[in-house]
Parts: C-alpha cells; sequence; structure tokens
C-alpha cells in the first residue's frame, strides 16, 4: 500500500509545476523531482498521466469552490457585491503570485480538450457546477431588481466566468492586475450595472 | 543556404501541431514528422524551438490582422457593425475547424508566459497592435454616437478581444459556437449597445 503523504506530494507537485508549464510540460521526472519523491513510485499512485492530471484537476476545483463559497455565501453583502467580491478575493490570490500563474481550470481548457477526452468532458462538468451558485446569485440580484433581467441567470453566468478567464489569459502576459481592474469596472457598469430605479 | 520551402513546411507544420497540443507538447520531431522534412533539418532554419515558435506566432499573427483588416477596413458597414462583423469571420473560421482550435495567440498567452520571456513580450506587442485597429473603430462608433462614450476606446477594445478569448476558451470545452454566440448577444446589448438617442 503506497504512503499517502507521497501521493499528496504528487498531487502538490502536479499542480506547481502544471501551472508553470502546462499539461504537456509536466513530465513526470519535474513533477516527481518538485515533489522530492522518487521518480519510479509515481505509477504505484497514478495509472497515466492523463488520471494524474484529472485528480490534480479536482483538487484544485475543490480549492476554487471554497473561495466561491467564501464570497457568494457571505450573507452580509448584496448578491451584486457577492459577485464582485469573488472577483476580488481571487485578484488577491493572483497579485499573491505576481500575476504570473493565472487559472488552471483556464489553463487546462486551451491546453488539454484537443488531447485528452477525459479532461475534456471533466472541464465540461467544472464549469456546469462552478456556474451554478453563480447564476443563483445572479438570479437573486435580478429578483431585487439589483441588475438587468434581460438575460437569463445561467447566461449572465457564463458570460462573466469566461470573460474573466478572458482577463487572467490578458494579465499573464501582461503581469498586472489592470485586466483585471479593466474587466470588473466595465462589466459592473455595464452588464451588470446597478439598477437606479430601485 | 536551406532551401525556403522546408522552411515554410515545418512553419506550417508548426502551426497545425501547436493548435493540437501547445507549444510544449510540439516536439520537433511532431513538426517535422508533419510537415515531411527530415528532423535534422530543423537547425538548419531555427535556431531553437522559442525561436521557431515566435515565428509561428508572427505569421498566426499577420493571419489575424488580415481577418481584422477584412472586417474593420468595411466601410459598407457602420463601425458597430464592423466590429460583430470581426466577431462574426472569427466564429465562420472557428465553426470549420469543428470549434476544437481556438486563436494561437489565447493559447500562447496561457501557456508560454511563464516559461518564455521572449513570447511573453512578443505577446504584449501583438496586442498592443491587435488593440489599435479596434480602439480606431470604437472611437469612431462613439463619435457617431453608436455607442456609449463612458470608457475609453483602448479599455473598450482591450475589454472585447480579451472576454472574445474567455469564449474561445470555453468553446473549446464545449465543443460548439454556444459560448461565441452568447457573448456576442450580451455584449452588443450591454458594452456595445446600440444608443437609441442617435
Amino acid at each position: 500500500m503506497p504512503k499517502p503523504s507521497n501521493r499528496d506530494a504528487f498531487k502538490a507537485a502536479g499542480l506547481s509545476v502544471m501551472f508553470r508549464r502546462g499539461y504537456h510540460g509536466a513530465g513526470v521526472r519535474d513533477v516527481a523531482a518538485e515533489a522530492g519523491v522518487p521518480h519510479g513510485s509515481f505509477t504505484n499512485h497514478f495509472r497515466s498521466k492523463e488520471a494524474f492530471a484529472l485528480e490534480v484537476l479536482d483538487d484544485y476545483f475543490a480549492h476554487t469552490r471554497r473561495l466561491v463559497d467564501e464570497a457568494l455565501g457571505d450573507a452580509s453583502l448584496r448578491p451584486r457585491e457577492r459577485l464582485q467580491r469573488y472577483l476580488q478575493i481571487v485578484t488577491e490570490r493572483l497579485a499573491a503570485d505576481g500575476f504570473v500563474r493565472g487559472c488552471l481550470i483556464g489553463d487546462f481548457s486551451l491546453e488539454t480538450t484537443q488531447v485528452s477526452e477525459p479532461l475534456r468532458q471533466r472541464l465540461a462538468e467544472i464549469y456546469a457546477e462552478w456556474l451554478k451558485p453563480f447564476a443563483a446569485c445572479i438570479a437573486e440580484a435580478q429578483a431585487a431588481g439589483e441588475i438587468s433581467d434581460t438575460f437569463a441567470p445561467e447566461d449572465l453566468a457564463d458570460f462573466l466566468l469566461s470573460s474573466w478567464e478572458g482577463a487572467i489569459l490578458r494579465m499573464k502576459v501582461e503581469r498586472s492586475a489592470a485586466p483585471l481592474d479593466r474587466f470588473r469596472r466595465i462589466a459592473f457598469e455595464t452588464v451588470f450595472r446597478e439598477r437606479m430605479e430601485r
């Protein structure tokens, strides 16, 4: 029975290396070296790099969901403010990394969907799950008259998270908060503009 | 003196392989096999994979600029319609590929910026150049009273192209036009909404 600690060390190192070099660029040797675990033991824990990447992605999404809960579950804020709070929390995390690392879900969306059907399908499931609390929060904001109800909450949630991934993509090139700030500023004065007639 | 045709074959194959497997996943051997050119001749043409990727990226951006010119240079359309026309042209291209391939500029933005400073800097230059005609077209739409002038044309251009990259990212997971259509529909009824008071 392999030690759980080695398994966890592989996964933590996998996240770190895949954040830096992507799915293809993360060799098992690089991950093992980063983990400080013998390279040969990888196959005791994971049946393939693809299976390994699926677990790393799931761990990352579990982390993302905690950030979603922290922001969208904050009952002290109005629904529209909770959406802004999420972007603010993520921006703080990205700033702590010097705007060098982005979002593994976005990274994998561009890099792996053509080469791995299991990863593509898992990403589709992740987006579906990720969007739900946003759609619920947007529906609440619409019901409260805070934002326009021209579009369905599900469409607005998808627009928000997709466009936010686009802002993170630009951030990685610019290495600055400017694309994130620009997105928040424009989106919350247009698509998610606060309605005056409340 | 190496034959130019081999050089071009490497670059065309490089685009194809990098579209599918990304920068890290595109081995020189894979590219040579796709090009039908001896693997050993790569170094006659390119001093490194990074230098090669920079040339592939430049060729891709030249192609993108032609699409920009086609759409934003269409004097038969009003400025706001030209912006929509660009998204429509790109959507047609993405549809022709079965929504499997995205945009190499976006792919490289996520995958290469942490590992190659020359690629990151070139991407920053590309965005700056790519944004200019969009900012000019948006300024024209604002001057004509077609869209709101709350935000600077440069900020709106950046928002448009970044968010569009986010929509393409989602498209690659869903393998459908839905994320692209959703983006166009929402963005052109909100951020780029046609002003009624013209």
